[in-house]
């Protein structure tokens, strides 16, 4: 019997519908580099979902990728970009964001998020220091909708963020590799339009959310970055076929699709909750989203690694380990039943 | 009516194995990154049919990124790449090659080729300069099988190049993106065995030879570039669901299939060139795979453009013009005779 | 009246000896790029002032040109170097690290210094991260000696960072932009052939330390750089008539020089300690080289501005403010005996 | 009997009025990286003598460095730099601007010099490519005055130049590392008030024109480059004690001192062209500057390198050979006789 599979969001293939597309339109010719009318279509889906129908959209294939590119095209060639410690960019794109030329400026973050303050007092400080014309000037903000622990910034915390950046002249970067599990959530009110409003820049993730592979890249502003396409192929973040792009996030903006496809996750995370809670783990943190981060005995976690996989956070202490779940937009009832009833056992 | 698309070789979709394999385990989760089983299959298949059951075998997603990551990888930071002065590393990647910080050292090519001789004139003249030390230290040879030309090196020439470098300790890299098309063609000598005896590394296109996308990276010594994944994840270049790449490719190399899927395009061509040859069109030089340059009066190239797409390449003259048609595994009879009947119409 | 000039010690000439021989060798032709014998002189001084007789030694302008320059020849281009948070590369360069591709991975420090458990541990964890192949591998210990704080490692304490380093053999790089402050306290006990046997590379400060500018890098294993010089060039840090260099370390090193230019500055610094002690102003840290920070109430402090430059640190509370004295070689009795009437009155 | 140096125009010191202001304010204290009053004045006279008065003017330290700086404080990220085959930042900067990202575009020069024509079809044809998004953009012109070769722009030339440029929007720059001998040449017509209304940065060399070091960035519309310091410190490029290069810079100016300090080497290199002639050795090109290019027998060249050091150029065939000697404004009548001495011999 195969292993529950809950270590992460990326370990399924993509939504029935996408699928039957790529069969559908497989023999049929088209140009590249995203220059077909699937994407124009999809581009245009996206566009009115987020309510800012003048915005440049670009499709990009992955996270660090889409990450290193969006940031590169943003900063100037000295600037570095601020981000919480435990931000993706700043540790776990393997010095990607560094291979471009740009420090990350780590901000000391609670369980993933970093608050206006934080940000408004580091600018502050920044151009206080008498030597900062020494140091990396910071170039921009970037936070993550849910963030790496699957916590969410509210639209007051979102918008507060948004007006320092913008009273010191700065863009906000909101990556949303895991955006669906946010906008599915009960406790999340930030809507895409919000997004379009509030950022200079987003993306809405596809590879975690229902897709094959494929990030969004929403600019509200068309005109603010001249030659986007030639820096996305300096790159070699420019998709050949990039229609396969286009299909995946047309069929995801179909009727809504986006909006929903993260409730099974969010629906089955509670389930795993409410089974911890029974079997007396305590929770690590809470998150709102589809991430669920617990300690667990080692024993129990050893047993627990017979049936499913789960991803390893840290040692708590010699008899315990912090571990996570994740559950996705294909997570299955029975998959979910099968580990609950271990963690109660 | 649709237009006959001839424009490149990587405007269809995927050969039906590759479809209906995805479909087949699109609800089955595998673990990230490429650790699955489908992977490590594609791969030992690739080992096997090169000869070199040591090699490191690694997918990557497209030409512009598998190039850059690969020469960022083999080169110390202050050595350029020698190339054809029609590399697409010169031309066609907006500068990735410089973005990770080399400068591409260009010899004049013939239709896409560089000699032995070229080369080895190349090294000698560098260090006989005595200001060597100030100039960028050539570090590696790229060519292309076939050529941006669709021109083929024979094992007589590869051999003489894989000579000269390994007297002056560099590295050889051939990038394969149309590779299936100099295996198809009778005109070709060269093997995927010898490939992994003359180069240090060099890659198996998919993206143009009936992938939807994807790059196979081989290392024949395992141990030349210790972290080769990290520099991959670096470089953006890494698929979270790495099995996608790990199923085409095993699709490819099951039954031969690779060895063969050009052979479609290279007839095809054929095809095209007698109709060319009886319509009275000058070729502008001859390949013996799957792309054909020739020469058109701009009159007859406005008919042919309502009826089919094909590549600019340059102006000859006032009234004629070189432009380039790229068959491919899925081009259909019936689009070629098509065309055939305008070009000698 | 001047102002005493205490806010760096960078802010005077050049040792009387080393003007000296400019102008007398100001008229006399010599070969570019240090190629002269003048520096092939001042390289067996150090040589033999190090007790390295094989190592390399090379001359750069200034201190953040030759940390860029030196961890960019150290690095593989996908690792990072491990700095105390504090740590001029992390702080004070402007991006120069991260201009070059590479991270710094920060450690918390105390008082600008960090130790040999700290970097065990972090490399421990590194590699016990089941993610750390995507993340930036640590492949280099940057520390200064004396560090930003006036600090100083102990023969124990370099020892023990210098196993550490070695037992993941990643190599050990110390900053001696001030080494001269280090050499001449009373507090030190780590010599030049210490620094030579201990560390992988290392730079003989000679900005800060009696020269107009000019650091001096030793490479004890003369083969571990295989082609340094390009690399210099590459980094526009080649100076074109090189013996200039050469003419300020070969004064330097003319006597044991260096061994003792710093004293001025030590004996002075105590002076002014010892004034701040019968002044009450609380030292922010006690340091044994030539830097002292304290704190000093705000309106002190203007008058104190009217006639001394100091540097300021931070904020301490509303009323005080903690600042910073660096005396110098080139620091006179008077000046000292100046700012400390001031500073007792 | 030391050899006459006439291999290149570096190999001599300072002007005595630069080496005497050195002596002078050697202990006097002054504050760091070109705040002092020193580099104020300098920066006034340098801004009058390019009737300039807004200028930004900023001092780095070396030709290398201050091409890469001032490329990469120009151009985006994704953009190239158009200059001669021949040209210093595409042949003998090691991969200076390759490190900064970006590409040099090459255009085959004659003797060093590019047209307006030339440039004009390359943007030309830049754009009419189909593919130049997937190309580097081409985003400055660099050119050096004089060229490598010695030869000069005429302001007709500089002038056509400079329209293309402004014409395609992207700046010209001139590098003028020997520029002393430009202006010192009856050739010449093209004066530091035409550089400043041509072009939209160019420098004016120290190291070669009777500096120790030094080169003046002059960037006559003030706001263009906003943090312009900051990419200076990035790039390694600040010097800690900037009044030395205030110090040069004043003195080079002051009396219009730096019009005329290379009148010597062009009457020098006159008298050496006058002794070729005499001698029958044919020149390799005839330039109207301080270096001279000639065609010598290989048994004279071995007779000569006894008494003089030169350049080598190039072979011209078994028997001859290309070399280059460099007058400066240091070279002696002495000296220049020696040479003519033997030449006719």
């Amino acid at each position: 019997m195969q292993k529950v599979m809950l270590a992460s969001d990326y370990e399924e293939g993509a939504h029935p519908n996408i699928i039957r597309r790529m069969e559908e339109t497989n023999m049929v010719s088209m140009p590249g580099y995203g220059t077909d009318e699937i994407c124009s279509s999809a581009k245009e889906r996206i566009r009115k979902a987020c309510g800012c129908p003048e915005a440049e959209v670009e499709f990009l294939i992955g996270g660090t990728q889409t990450n290193t590119t969006v940031i590169d095209a943003f900063l100037a060639s000295y600037q570095g970009v601020i981000a919480a410690d435990s931000g993706h960019v700043n540790v776990h794109e393997a010095g990607a964001i560094e291979f471009g030329g740009h420090k990350v400026l780590p901000i000391k973050g609670s369980y993933g998020k970093i608050t206006s303050d934080q940000v408004e007092q580091y600018l502050k400080d920044f151009y206080a220091d008498g030597n900062w014309e020494h140091m990396v000037m910071p170039g921009m903000v970037y936070i993550s909708q849910p963030t790496e622990f699957g916590t969410l910034y509210s639209k007051e915390e979102l918008t507060a963020i948004s007006r320092v950046c913008h009273a010191y002249k700065i863009p906000l970067f909101v990556d949303g590799a895991r955006l669906a599990y946010a906008l599915a959530s009960p406790a999340n009110d930030v809507t895409l339009q919000d997004l379009a409003q509030l950022c200079d820049v987003f993306y809405i993730g596809g590879t975690k959310c229902g897709a094959l592979f494929g990030e969004a890249v929403v600019i509200p502003d068309p005109h603010r970055i001249p030659h986007f396409f030639t820096i996305i192929k300096q790159h070699g973040a420019l998709l050949a076929k990039g229609w396969l792009l286009g299909i995946q996030f047309d069929e995801l903006f179909k009727d809504n699709l986006y909006l929903h496809i993260g409730e099974n996750a969010i629906r089955l995370a509670g389930r795993i909750k409410e089974a911890l809670k029974e079997g007396g783990y305590p929770l690590f943190m809470d998150s709102p989203t589809n991430q669920i981060f617990f300690v667990i005995d080692n024993k129990k976690m050893a047993e627990l690694g017979e049936h499913a996989a789960y991803a390893y956070m840290e040692k708590k202490d010699d008899d315990h380990t912090v571990i996570r779940f994740a559950t996705s937009w294909a997570t299955t009832e029975e998959a979910v039943e099968r580990v609950c009833r271990i963690l109660k056992n």
